[in-house]
Protein backbone atom coordinates (compact mmCIF):
# COMPACT_ATOMS: atom_id res chain seq x y z
CA UNK A 1 0.00 0.00 0.00
CA UNK A 2 2.68 2.77 0.49
CA UNK A 3 3.90 2.00 -2.59
CA UNK A 4 0.57 3.21 -4.21
CA UNK A 5 0.69 6.08 -1.77
CA UNK A 6 3.83 7.36 -3.33
CA UNK A 7 2.54 6.52 -6.95
CA UNK A 8 -0.52 8.68 -6.54
CA UNK A 9 0.51 12.19 -6.31
CA UNK A 10 1.69 12.20 -10.00
CA UNK A 11 -1.80 10.89 -10.80
CA UNK A 12 -5.20 12.34 -11.51
CA UNK A 13 -7.81 13.29 -9.18
CA UNK A 14 -8.99 9.68 -9.01
CA UNK A 15 -5.86 8.66 -7.78
CA UNK A 16 -5.75 11.47 -5.26
CA UNK A 17 -9.24 11.05 -4.07
CA UNK A 18 -8.25 6.97 -4.04
CA UNK A 19 -5.43 8.38 -1.53
CA UNK A 20 -7.63 9.84 0.75
CA UNK A 21 -9.69 6.75 0.88
CA UNK A 22 -6.76 4.71 1.32
CA UNK A 23 -5.80 6.60 4.45
CA UNK A 24 -8.85 4.94 6.57
CA UNK A 25 -7.38 1.49 7.82
CA UNK A 26 -9.43 -1.08 10.90
CA UNK A 27 -7.36 0.85 13.04
CA UNK A 28 -7.94 4.25 12.58
CA UNK A 29 -11.58 4.44 10.51
CA UNK A 30 -12.53 7.71 11.94
CA UNK A 31 -10.43 10.74 10.96
CA UNK A 32 -10.12 14.54 11.57
CA UNK A 33 -9.11 16.42 8.38
CA UNK A 34 -6.00 17.07 9.43
CA UNK A 35 -5.20 12.82 10.32
CA UNK A 36 -6.58 12.64 6.85
CA UNK A 37 -3.82 14.78 5.36
CA UNK A 38 -1.21 13.21 7.31
CA UNK A 39 -1.75 9.65 6.69
CA UNK A 40 -2.60 10.22 2.86
CA UNK A 41 0.44 12.73 2.50
CA UNK A 42 -1.59 15.46 1.47
CA UNK A 43 -1.07 19.33 2.31
CA UNK A 44 -3.80 20.22 4.56
CA UNK A 45 -6.09 22.43 1.82
CA UNK A 46 -5.36 19.52 -0.79
CA UNK A 47 -6.87 17.63 1.58
CA UNK A 48 -9.72 19.48 2.56
CA UNK A 49 -10.60 19.95 -1.22
CA UNK A 50 -10.67 16.01 -1.77
CA UNK A 51 -12.78 15.17 1.42
CA UNK A 52 -15.42 17.96 0.46
CA UNK A 53 -15.77 16.26 -3.13
CA UNK A 54 -15.61 12.55 -1.76
CA UNK A 55 -18.39 13.48 0.68
CA UNK A 56 -20.25 15.13 -1.75
CA UNK A 57 -20.65 11.73 -3.85
CA UNK A 58 -20.77 10.23 -0.58
CA UNK A 59 -17.65 7.99 -0.35
CA UNK A 60 -17.03 9.83 2.63
CA UNK A 61 -19.71 10.87 5.66
CA UNK A 62 -18.78 12.87 8.61
CA UNK A 63 -19.91 12.86 11.74
CA UNK A 64 -21.45 14.76 14.25
CA UNK A 65 -17.98 15.70 15.51
CA UNK A 66 -16.55 16.67 11.84
CA UNK A 67 -14.75 13.47 11.64
CA UNK A 68 -14.42 11.85 8.59
CA UNK A 69 -15.31 8.38 8.13
CA UNK A 70 -15.73 5.87 4.86
CA UNK A 71 -19.54 6.39 3.51
CA UNK A 72 -21.85 3.73 3.35
CA UNK A 73 -22.29 4.99 -0.52
CA UNK A 74 -19.08 3.54 -1.05
CA UNK A 75 -20.05 0.24 0.84
CA UNK A 76 -23.28 0.04 -1.18
CA UNK A 77 -21.01 0.23 -4.72
CA UNK A 78 -18.85 -2.38 -2.93
CA UNK A 79 -21.01 -4.82 -1.97
CA UNK A 80 -20.82 -5.20 -6.09
CA UNK A 81 -17.75 -6.24 -6.04
CA UNK A 82 -17.93 -9.99 -7.39
CA UNK A 83 -15.29 -11.33 -5.28
CA UNK A 84 -16.84 -9.45 -1.71
CA UNK A 85 -20.40 -9.93 -1.40
CA UNK A 86 -21.91 -11.97 -4.08
CA UNK A 87 -19.41 -14.70 -3.22
CA UNK A 88 -20.22 -14.67 0.35
CA UNK A 89 -23.67 -15.08 -0.69
CA UNK A 90 -23.30 -18.26 -2.66
CA UNK A 91 -20.85 -19.60 0.12
CA UNK A 92 -23.03 -18.82 2.75
CA UNK A 93 -25.68 -21.47 3.37
CA UNK A 94 -22.60 -23.95 3.42
CA UNK A 95 -20.10 -21.84 5.62
CA UNK A 96 -23.53 -22.33 7.68
CA UNK A 97 -23.69 -25.89 7.70
CA UNK A 98 -20.19 -26.26 8.60
CA UNK A 99 -20.52 -24.05 11.91
CA UNK A 100 -24.26 -25.96 12.69
CA UNK A 101 -21.87 -28.89 12.60
CA UNK A 102 -18.91 -27.66 14.46
CA UNK A 103 -19.48 -24.57 16.30
CA UNK A 104 -15.80 -23.50 15.16
CA UNK A 105 -14.59 -20.54 13.13
CA UNK A 106 -15.49 -20.67 9.90
CA UNK A 107 -14.17 -18.65 7.36
CA UNK A 108 -13.88 -17.57 3.75
CA UNK A 109 -11.26 -15.95 1.86
CA UNK A 110 -9.80 -14.68 -1.43
CA UNK A 111 -6.00 -13.84 -2.64
CA UNK A 112 -5.46 -10.42 -3.78
CA UNK A 113 -2.02 -9.97 -4.75
CA UNK A 114 0.43 -11.36 -2.38
CA UNK A 115 -2.67 -11.36 0.53
CA UNK A 116 -5.58 -13.49 1.54
CA UNK A 117 -8.42 -11.05 2.36
CA UNK A 118 -11.01 -12.37 4.62
CA UNK A 119 -14.67 -12.29 2.85
CA UNK A 120 -16.66 -13.75 6.21
CA UNK A 121 -15.92 -15.39 9.08
CA UNK A 122 -19.12 -17.31 11.43
CA UNK A 123 -17.82 -17.00 14.58
CA UNK A 124 -18.02 -19.69 17.25
CA UNK A 125 -18.98 -17.60 20.32
CA UNK A 126 -17.04 -20.58 22.33
CA UNK A 127 -15.15 -21.02 19.99
CA UNK A 128 -11.23 -20.32 20.19
CA UNK A 129 -10.51 -16.99 19.43
CA UNK A 130 -9.02 -15.88 15.93
CA UNK A 131 -7.36 -12.42 14.96
CA UNK A 132 -9.31 -12.34 11.51
CA UNK A 133 -11.83 -10.03 10.86
CA UNK A 134 -14.17 -9.91 7.59
CA UNK A 135 -12.39 -7.05 5.11
CA UNK A 136 -9.00 -7.77 6.72
CA UNK A 137 -5.66 -8.82 5.07
CA UNK A 138 -3.32 -11.63 6.14
CA UNK A 139 -0.33 -13.24 4.83
CA UNK A 140 -0.54 -16.56 2.64
CA UNK A 141 2.01 -18.36 4.20
CA UNK A 142 1.05 -19.63 7.45
CA UNK A 143 -2.98 -20.10 7.37
CA UNK A 144 -4.80 -22.65 6.23
CA UNK A 145 -6.73 -20.40 3.81
CA UNK A 146 -4.00 -18.51 3.28
CA UNK A 147 -1.72 -21.70 1.91
CA UNK A 148 -4.58 -22.93 -0.07
CA UNK A 149 -4.49 -19.88 -1.64
CA UNK A 150 -0.57 -19.75 -2.24
CA UNK A 151 -0.80 -23.43 -3.39
CA UNK A 152 -3.15 -22.84 -6.35
CA UNK A 153 -1.97 -19.02 -6.96
CA UNK A 154 0.02 -18.32 -10.36
CA UNK A 155 3.88 -19.36 -10.94
CA UNK A 156 4.87 -15.77 -10.24
CA UNK A 157 2.84 -15.37 -7.08
CA UNK A 158 4.18 -18.03 -5.43
CA UNK A 159 7.74 -17.29 -6.85
CA UNK A 160 7.39 -14.15 -5.43
CA UNK A 161 6.22 -14.98 -2.00
CA UNK A 162 8.97 -17.47 -1.62
CA UNK A 163 11.39 -14.92 -2.14
CA UNK A 164 9.84 -12.67 0.61
CA UNK A 165 11.01 -12.38 3.91
CA UNK A 166 8.26 -15.13 5.28
CA UNK A 167 7.32 -13.68 9.41
CA UNK A 168 7.50 -16.54 11.79
CA UNK A 169 4.15 -15.67 13.78
CA UNK A 170 4.88 -19.09 16.21
CA UNK A 171 8.00 -21.43 15.96
CA UNK A 172 5.68 -23.50 14.02
CA UNK A 173 5.56 -20.94 11.33
CA UNK A 174 7.01 -22.46 8.12
CA UNK A 175 9.49 -19.64 6.95
CA UNK A 176 11.88 -21.72 5.24
CA UNK A 177 11.02 -21.61 1.31
CA UNK A 178 12.03 -24.74 0.25
CA UNK A 179 9.97 -26.44 2.69
CA UNK A 180 6.64 -24.07 1.73
CA UNK A 181 7.52 -25.07 -1.42
CA UNK A 182 7.30 -28.45 -0.80
CA UNK A 183 4.26 -28.62 1.84
CA UNK A 184 2.35 -26.39 -1.52
CA UNK A 185 2.97 -29.69 -3.62
CA UNK A 186 1.10 -32.02 -0.77
CA UNK A 187 -1.61 -29.19 -0.59
CA UNK A 188 -2.10 -29.24 -4.55
CA UNK A 189 -1.87 -33.39 -4.30
CA UNK A 190 -4.56 -33.41 -0.99
CA UNK A 191 -6.79 -31.38 -2.26
CA UNK A 192 -6.83 -29.52 1.38
CA UNK A 193 -4.12 -27.63 3.59
CA UNK A 194 -3.54 -28.58 7.26
CA UNK A 195 -1.81 -25.38 9.26
CA UNK A 196 -1.18 -26.15 12.90
CA UNK A 197 -0.04 -23.85 15.68
CA UNK A 198 1.57 -21.83 12.72
CA UNK A 199 -0.71 -18.54 12.81
CA UNK A 200 -1.24 -18.71 16.80
CA UNK A 201 -0.03 -21.46 19.42
CA UNK A 202 -3.24 -22.92 20.10
CA UNK A 203 -5.13 -23.25 17.24
CA UNK A 204 -5.59 -25.80 13.92
CA UNK A 205 -6.97 -24.66 10.68
CA UNK A 206 -7.95 -26.84 7.51
CA UNK A 207 -8.92 -25.25 4.45
CA UNK A 208 -10.01 -26.51 1.10
CA UNK A 209 -10.20 -24.70 -2.20
CA UNK A 210 -13.46 -23.09 -3.94
CA UNK A 211 -12.96 -23.00 -7.83
CA UNK A 212 -15.13 -21.62 -10.40
CA UNK A 213 -16.70 -23.42 -13.48
CA UNK A 214 -13.26 -23.31 -15.21
CA UNK A 215 -11.18 -24.73 -12.40
CA UNK A 216 -9.73 -21.61 -11.55
CA UNK A 217 -9.09 -21.67 -7.76
CA UNK A 218 -10.95 -18.16 -6.72
CA UNK A 219 -11.44 -18.86 -3.28
CA UNK A 220 -10.90 -20.46 -0.31
CA UNK A 221 -12.97 -21.99 3.19
CA UNK A 222 -11.51 -22.85 6.44
CA UNK A 223 -12.23 -24.41 10.08
CA UNK A 224 -10.25 -22.99 12.38
CA UNK A 225 -10.35 -24.58 15.59
CA UNK A 226 -8.14 -25.13 18.72
CA UNK A 227 -5.31 -27.28 18.44
CA UNK A 228 -6.31 -29.37 21.20
CA UNK A 229 -10.08 -29.31 19.72
CA UNK A 230 -11.10 -32.22 16.72
CA UNK A 231 -8.24 -33.38 15.10
CA UNK A 232 -7.82 -32.64 10.84
CA UNK A 233 -8.67 -35.90 9.87
CA UNK A 234 -12.58 -35.61 11.61
CA UNK A 235 -12.91 -31.69 9.94
CA UNK A 236 -10.91 -32.28 6.42
CA UNK A 237 -13.80 -34.21 4.26
CA UNK A 238 -16.73 -31.40 6.04
CA UNK A 239 -14.00 -28.59 5.03
CA UNK A 240 -13.58 -30.23 1.44
CA UNK A 241 -16.95 -31.01 1.10
CA UNK A 242 -18.36 -27.61 2.14
CA UNK A 243 -15.74 -26.32 -0.74
CA UNK A 244 -17.04 -28.43 -2.81
CA UNK A 245 -20.78 -27.50 -2.80
CA UNK A 246 -19.58 -23.84 -2.85
CA UNK A 247 -17.89 -24.54 -6.06
CA UNK A 248 -20.87 -26.17 -7.17
CA UNK A 249 -23.08 -23.29 -6.12
CA UNK A 250 -20.54 -20.58 -7.69
CA UNK A 251 -20.59 -22.11 -11.29
CA UNK A 252 -24.68 -22.63 -11.00
CA UNK A 253 -24.46 -18.97 -9.92
CA UNK A 254 -22.41 -17.50 -13.21
CA UNK A 255 -24.46 -20.13 -15.77
CA UNK A 256 -27.41 -18.17 -14.37
CA UNK A 257 -26.09 -14.77 -15.73
CA UNK B 1 -19.67 22.55 -1.94
CA UNK B 2 -20.17 25.89 -3.75
CA UNK B 3 -16.89 26.35 -2.36
CA UNK B 4 -15.46 23.73 -4.80
CA UNK B 5 -17.13 24.36 -7.81
CA UNK B 6 -15.01 26.78 -9.18
CA UNK B 7 -11.97 24.07 -9.00
CA UNK B 8 -13.53 22.08 -11.83
CA UNK B 9 -10.54 20.12 -12.92
CA UNK B 10 -9.95 17.73 -9.36
CA UNK B 11 -14.05 17.82 -9.14
CA UNK B 12 -14.29 16.21 -12.36
CA UNK B 13 -11.84 13.91 -11.74
CA UNK B 14 -13.40 12.26 -8.81
CA UNK B 15 -16.83 12.70 -9.87
CA UNK B 16 -16.69 11.14 -13.05
CA UNK B 17 -14.63 8.94 -11.69
CA UNK B 18 -17.65 7.93 -8.93
CA UNK B 19 -19.86 7.88 -12.09
CA UNK B 20 -18.09 4.78 -13.28
CA UNK B 21 -18.35 3.44 -10.81
CA UNK B 22 -21.81 4.19 -9.86
CA UNK B 23 -23.08 2.61 -13.62
CA UNK B 24 -22.43 -0.72 -11.57
CA UNK B 25 -25.40 -1.72 -10.32
CA UNK B 26 -26.91 -5.50 -9.04
CA UNK B 27 -28.38 -5.93 -11.92
CA UNK B 28 -25.23 -5.41 -14.64
CA UNK B 29 -22.35 -6.15 -11.58
CA UNK B 30 -20.25 -6.97 -15.18
CA UNK B 31 -19.37 -4.33 -18.16
CA UNK B 32 -17.44 -4.28 -21.37
CA UNK B 33 -16.55 -0.40 -21.60
CA UNK B 34 -18.90 0.11 -24.02
CA UNK B 35 -21.72 -0.73 -21.83
CA UNK B 36 -19.62 1.66 -18.81
CA UNK B 37 -19.48 4.44 -21.23
CA UNK B 38 -23.17 4.43 -21.69
CA UNK B 39 -24.54 3.66 -18.36
CA UNK B 40 -22.09 6.66 -17.24
CA UNK B 41 -23.04 9.12 -19.59
CA UNK B 42 -19.16 9.37 -21.08
CA UNK B 43 -16.97 9.26 -24.44
CA UNK B 44 -15.34 5.82 -24.89
CA UNK B 45 -11.97 7.67 -24.87
CA UNK B 46 -13.12 9.01 -21.21
CA UNK B 47 -14.68 6.46 -19.99
CA UNK B 48 -11.35 3.84 -21.02
CA UNK B 49 -9.25 6.56 -19.64
CA UNK B 50 -11.18 6.23 -15.97
CA UNK B 51 -11.88 2.74 -16.04
CA UNK B 52 -7.93 2.46 -16.77
CA UNK B 53 -7.47 4.89 -13.84
CA UNK B 54 -10.07 3.02 -11.30
CA UNK B 55 -7.77 -0.53 -12.44
CA UNK B 56 -4.86 1.03 -11.35
CA UNK B 57 -5.87 2.06 -8.02
CA UNK B 58 -7.69 -1.38 -7.54
CA UNK B 59 -11.61 0.29 -7.49
CA UNK B 60 -12.13 -1.76 -10.50
CA UNK B 61 -11.25 -5.35 -11.62
CA UNK B 62 -11.00 -7.01 -15.46
CA UNK B 63 -11.86 -9.93 -15.74
CA UNK B 64 -10.58 -12.64 -18.22
CA UNK B 65 -12.90 -11.44 -20.98
CA UNK B 66 -11.44 -8.27 -20.55
CA UNK B 67 -14.84 -6.78 -18.91
CA UNK B 68 -15.03 -4.59 -15.76
CA UNK B 69 -16.35 -5.29 -12.21
CA UNK B 70 -16.06 -3.55 -9.00
CA UNK B 71 -12.82 -4.50 -7.36
CA UNK B 72 -12.05 -6.30 -4.29
CA UNK B 73 -9.65 -3.34 -3.05
CA UNK B 74 -12.55 -1.06 -3.45
CA UNK B 75 -14.42 -3.50 -1.27
CA UNK B 76 -12.00 -3.63 1.40
CA UNK B 77 -11.90 0.08 1.80
CA UNK B 78 -15.54 0.32 2.14
CA UNK B 79 -16.01 -2.63 4.37
CA UNK B 80 -14.56 0.32 7.03
CA UNK B 81 -17.83 2.15 6.84
CA UNK B 82 -19.10 2.56 10.05
CA UNK B 83 -22.57 2.33 9.48
CA UNK B 84 -21.52 -1.16 6.90
CA UNK B 85 -19.24 -4.33 8.20
CA UNK B 86 -18.44 -2.47 11.92
CA UNK B 87 -22.43 -2.36 12.26
CA UNK B 88 -23.12 -5.66 11.65
CA UNK B 89 -20.01 -7.15 13.18
CA UNK B 90 -21.61 -5.85 16.53
CA UNK B 91 -25.25 -6.68 15.78
CA UNK B 92 -24.38 -10.11 14.31
CA UNK B 93 -24.89 -12.41 17.35
CA UNK B 94 -28.20 -11.16 18.24
CA UNK B 95 -29.28 -11.96 14.47
CA UNK B 96 -28.07 -15.73 14.83
CA UNK B 97 -30.04 -15.65 17.78
CA UNK B 98 -33.46 -14.33 16.36
CA UNK B 99 -32.28 -16.53 13.76
CA UNK B 100 -31.91 -19.73 15.58
CA UNK B 101 -35.22 -19.00 17.27
CA UNK B 102 -37.24 -18.46 14.88
CA UNK B 103 -35.50 -19.72 11.50
CA UNK B 104 -37.35 -16.84 9.71
CA UNK B 105 -35.39 -14.28 7.33
CA UNK B 106 -33.57 -11.80 9.67
CA UNK B 107 -32.54 -8.59 8.41
CA UNK B 108 -30.43 -5.43 9.80
CA UNK B 109 -31.06 -1.77 7.85
CA UNK B 110 -29.86 1.37 7.78
CA UNK B 111 -31.44 5.01 6.61
CA UNK B 112 -29.05 6.57 3.40
CA UNK B 113 -31.53 9.66 2.69
CA UNK B 114 -34.81 8.69 1.89
CA UNK B 115 -34.15 5.17 1.61
CA UNK B 116 -33.03 2.53 3.98
CA UNK B 117 -30.34 0.26 2.86
CA UNK B 118 -29.82 -3.78 4.20
CA UNK B 119 -26.50 -3.98 6.01
CA UNK B 120 -26.86 -7.84 6.82
CA UNK B 121 -29.72 -10.47 6.47
CA UNK B 122 -29.86 -13.96 7.64
CA UNK B 123 -32.31 -15.59 5.04
CA UNK B 124 -34.13 -19.05 6.27
CA UNK B 125 -33.67 -21.59 3.88
CA UNK B 126 -37.14 -22.66 4.72
CA UNK B 127 -38.42 -19.12 5.23
CA UNK B 128 -40.17 -17.08 3.29
CA UNK B 129 -38.93 -15.65 0.08
CA UNK B 130 -37.61 -11.58 0.23
CA UNK B 131 -36.81 -9.24 -2.28
CA UNK B 132 -33.88 -8.05 -0.45
CA UNK B 133 -30.45 -8.53 -0.54
CA UNK B 134 -27.60 -6.81 1.50
CA UNK B 135 -26.71 -3.34 0.02
CA UNK B 136 -30.22 -3.06 -2.08
CA UNK B 137 -31.63 0.02 -1.60
CA UNK B 138 -35.38 0.34 -1.04
CA UNK B 139 -38.10 3.34 0.31
CA UNK B 140 -39.18 4.00 3.78
CA UNK B 141 -42.67 3.64 3.68
CA UNK B 142 -43.75 0.05 3.63
CA UNK B 143 -41.01 -2.63 5.22
CA UNK B 144 -40.88 -2.95 8.97
CA UNK B 145 -37.68 -1.49 9.08
CA UNK B 146 -38.10 1.50 6.54
CA UNK B 147 -40.85 2.49 9.03
CA UNK B 148 -39.08 2.36 12.14
CA UNK B 149 -36.48 4.27 9.90
CA UNK B 150 -38.80 6.62 8.96
CA UNK B 151 -40.69 7.02 12.54
CA UNK B 152 -37.17 7.65 14.15
CA UNK B 153 -35.99 10.23 11.32
CA UNK B 154 -35.83 14.05 11.30
CA UNK B 155 -38.62 15.63 10.95
CA UNK B 156 -37.60 17.06 7.36
CA UNK B 157 -36.92 13.49 6.12
CA UNK B 158 -40.18 12.76 7.20
CA UNK B 159 -42.15 16.02 5.17
CA UNK B 160 -39.98 15.02 2.31
CA UNK B 161 -40.98 10.94 2.45
CA UNK B 162 -44.66 11.73 2.89
CA UNK B 163 -44.51 14.38 0.33
CA UNK B 164 -42.95 12.66 -2.16
CA UNK B 165 -45.26 9.80 -4.08
CA UNK B 166 -45.38 6.39 -2.56
CA UNK B 167 -45.63 3.05 -4.10
CA UNK B 168 -47.89 0.67 -3.56
CA UNK B 169 -46.67 -2.73 -3.46
CA UNK B 170 -49.80 -4.55 -2.83
CA UNK B 171 -53.15 -3.08 -1.71
CA UNK B 172 -52.54 -3.26 1.81
CA UNK B 173 -49.32 -0.74 1.45
CA UNK B 174 -50.64 2.98 3.17
CA UNK B 175 -49.94 5.67 0.52
CA UNK B 176 -52.13 7.96 2.27
CA UNK B 177 -49.72 10.57 4.06
CA UNK B 178 -51.78 11.17 7.23
CA UNK B 179 -52.46 7.76 7.83
CA UNK B 180 -48.80 6.89 7.05
CA UNK B 181 -48.02 10.16 9.45
CA UNK B 182 -50.19 8.40 12.05
CA UNK B 183 -48.55 4.91 11.88
CA UNK B 184 -45.34 6.58 12.59
CA UNK B 185 -46.02 8.33 16.06
CA UNK B 186 -47.62 4.69 17.19
CA UNK B 187 -44.24 3.17 16.00
CA UNK B 188 -42.57 5.62 18.25
CA UNK B 189 -45.28 5.34 21.31
CA UNK B 190 -44.95 1.29 20.95
CA UNK B 191 -41.46 1.02 20.03
CA UNK B 192 -41.71 -1.24 16.93
CA UNK B 193 -43.21 -1.37 13.63
CA UNK B 194 -45.30 -3.74 12.07
CA UNK B 195 -46.33 -4.08 8.44
CA UNK B 196 -48.49 -6.67 6.90
CA UNK B 197 -48.46 -7.46 3.75
CA UNK B 198 -47.67 -4.18 2.52
CA UNK B 199 -44.36 -5.28 0.93
CA UNK B 200 -45.48 -8.50 -0.77
CA UNK B 201 -48.88 -10.17 -0.03
CA UNK B 202 -47.71 -13.15 1.76
CA UNK B 203 -45.46 -11.21 4.61
CA UNK B 204 -45.04 -10.01 7.82
CA UNK B 205 -42.42 -7.69 8.97
CA UNK B 206 -41.66 -6.49 13.00
CA UNK B 207 -38.75 -4.09 13.48
CA UNK B 208 -37.36 -2.11 16.30
CA UNK B 209 -34.99 0.90 16.85
CA UNK B 210 -30.97 0.09 17.31
CA UNK B 211 -29.77 3.57 18.98
CA UNK B 212 -26.36 4.58 19.69
CA UNK B 213 -24.68 5.74 23.31
CA UNK B 214 -26.81 9.02 22.94
CA UNK B 215 -30.21 7.11 22.28
CA UNK B 216 -29.65 8.06 18.11
CA UNK B 217 -31.92 5.72 16.13
CA UNK B 218 -28.65 4.98 13.65
CA UNK B 219 -30.38 0.94 12.54
CA UNK B 220 -33.61 -1.16 12.86
CA UNK B 221 -33.90 -5.25 12.38
CA UNK B 222 -36.75 -6.92 11.78
CA UNK B 223 -37.89 -10.46 11.40
CA UNK B 224 -39.89 -11.22 8.24
CA UNK B 225 -41.72 -14.42 8.26
CA UNK B 226 -44.84 -15.57 6.12
CA UNK B 227 -48.20 -13.68 7.08
CA UNK B 228 -49.69 -17.15 7.96
CA UNK B 229 -47.02 -17.60 10.21
CA UNK B 230 -46.29 -16.78 14.05
CA UNK B 231 -48.14 -13.90 14.92
CA UNK B 232 -46.92 -10.20 15.30
CA UNK B 233 -47.37 -10.83 19.28
CA UNK B 234 -45.03 -13.53 19.38
CA UNK B 235 -42.81 -12.41 17.51
CA UNK B 236 -42.27 -8.37 18.58
CA UNK B 237 -40.32 -8.82 22.35
CA UNK B 238 -37.70 -11.20 20.65
CA UNK B 239 -36.97 -8.72 18.14
CA UNK B 240 -37.37 -5.51 20.58
CA UNK B 241 -34.78 -7.89 23.07
CA UNK B 242 -32.16 -8.21 20.13
CA UNK B 243 -33.24 -4.78 19.36
CA UNK B 244 -31.76 -3.45 22.99
CA UNK B 245 -29.29 -6.08 23.08
CA UNK B 246 -27.75 -4.43 20.02
CA UNK B 247 -27.99 -0.84 21.04
CA UNK B 248 -26.12 -1.84 24.12
CA UNK B 249 -23.11 -3.62 22.26
CA UNK B 250 -23.13 -0.58 20.07
CA UNK B 251 -22.93 1.47 23.04
CA UNK B 252 -20.36 -0.21 24.47
CA UNK B 253 -18.32 -0.58 21.37
CA UNK B 254 -17.99 2.90 21.44
CA UNK B 255 -16.93 3.39 24.81
CA UNK B 256 -13.99 1.17 23.86
CA UNK B 257 -12.86 3.17 20.73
Amino acid sequence: MGGTRSRVDNRSGIGRGFAVLEAFTPEQPVMTLSEVARRAGLPLTTAHRLTSELCATGALERDRGGSYRVGLRLWEIASLAPRGLPLREVALPFLEDLYVLTHENIQLGVREGHDAVIIERIAGRRAVGVINRVGRRFTLHASGIGLVLLAYAPEEVQDAVLASPLRRFTKYTVTDPDELRSNLTDIRRDGFAVSERQVTIDTRSVAAPVTNSRDDVIASLSIVSRFAGPSAERLSLAVRAAALGTSRAVAAASRGD
